[in-house]
């Protein structure tokens, strides 16, 4: 038995998210598919974080078992050759059997587009959310240390979702303008995510941006846990896995 | 009667390119269709570039005539309401009656974006042109001088049609990093542009990062003012009509 690792891009446009369902195309049902044609075997593959549909990759990881010989670098070239266009196979390795996507990662980054100008775009429309309001940056980077360090996210989480704890470690976060006129970006690298919680933060940081809620209403959101209180999450397009850390 | 310009954002990955065409969808068409239903009377556009099919526009330019009294900035939100996401209008302007979107450009500037990395890419499938090689950038950028200043473009017009001059003035070219991993940018500014010109030039540079053409051979190849000993169009989905100006 044989333990594959895959670093996936992918754009989520087209998808119902990672997770496998019976609806419609998915990012975990599109590769197992996959990957059981080339393998001849059914295959079941972890995702290391279970993206929302419209949320886009850069460097999602999975893994999964086989009793194949493929060397790696031919099961790459076979995926690369057999999947949608809208997904890509960046790295195939043979880790250790002990090694889970989803259990062994340490960190992951995930960053978030903001797209502020006064018209919306049609280049950008997948790939970024439009606010047609000027934002005020420094604003926005002022609850950045607030949410550094081990902290309770429990106002950033999912409604209706309860998880053992909402306490997570974030490691960096920044807000920076990328160069595409009116594009910032807020990215952030933590130990785990609740699920939305990137969505919710750049949702809040937002608001603090328009001038709608100021840097000291976004740390007592923060405090109070309480995700009734909170502004509605972004949505999907503006975010992107980027990168999954291991050991 | 007013004159009425419009500067366009588009992702031309679904269309046949500017011209309006009976088999498929077209943004000139889609425009003037959309313009037809709002103002109540029929609509001819003339764009300052005919892009090709998937070819995007960050600034494409055109213009109207119409005798409606609809001011600028409703027309602007009716167009952005009613056109599809893939379109965009960036500015409304009523201009002088003589104001005529392609005789009237002084300069236009495209840019070409090349993904040089080993394995394809999902999110820039559609908006770069992905070359499997290492690119030397420095021998690519030393061809950049024998495309600047009044030249004669007879190697890097399209095949099979005729023009009445193939010289044309190149007042800007750079050849520069995108802060994407791998994003190269070949960007030029022009009086005008030869079909198919940039995306030769494109192909031929390219070439030479691949190191399977020296820059001597590059400026020989533009000497020879003959199309048919140049390598082949980059593909379309790396161009963008960045600007068009006007005096």
């Amino acid at each position: 038995m044989r333990n594959i690792k895959l670093t996936i891009e992918y754009d989520g446009t087209n998808y119902l998210g990672w997770q496998r369902q019976k609806v419609g195309p998915t990012i975990q049902g599109t590769l197992e598919e996959t990957l059981s044609r080339i393998l001849n075997h059914r295959v079941h593959i972890r995702g290391a974080g279970r993206t929302d549909a419209g949320v886009h990759a850069l460097g999602q990881v999975a893994n999964f078992k086989t009793t194949s010989s493929l060397d790696p670098a031919s099961l790459g070239r076979a995926l690369n050759a057999l999947l949608p266009r809208d997904m890509a196979i960046i790295k195939v390795e043979e880790v250790d059997l002990k090694f889970h996507a989803q259990f062994s990662a340490k960190k992951k980054t995930y960053f978030y587009q903001i797209l502020s100008r006064p018209v919306r775009s049609a280049i950008w429309r997948n790939y970024a959310w439009w606010v047609p309001d000027r934002l005020d940056l420094e604003a926005m980077k002022a609850c950045l240390p607030y949410i550094q360090g081990r902290r309770d996210f429990a106002s950033f989480r999912n409604t209706g979702t309860s998880t053992r704890t909402t306490v997570r470690t974030v490691f960096e976060a920044t807000i920076k303008r990328v160069p595409v006129a009116g594009m910032i970006r807020f990215e952030i690298t933590a130990d785990g995510f609740l699920r939305y919680m990137v969505r919710n933060l750049a949702g809040a940081l937002v608001r603090v941006g328009q001038g709608r809620m100021s840097p000291e209403d976004f740390v007592q959101l923060l405090d109070a846990r309480d995700r009734s209180l909170a502004p509605p999450p972004a949505p999907p397009q503006g975010l992107y896995l980027k990168e999954v850390i291991y050991d």
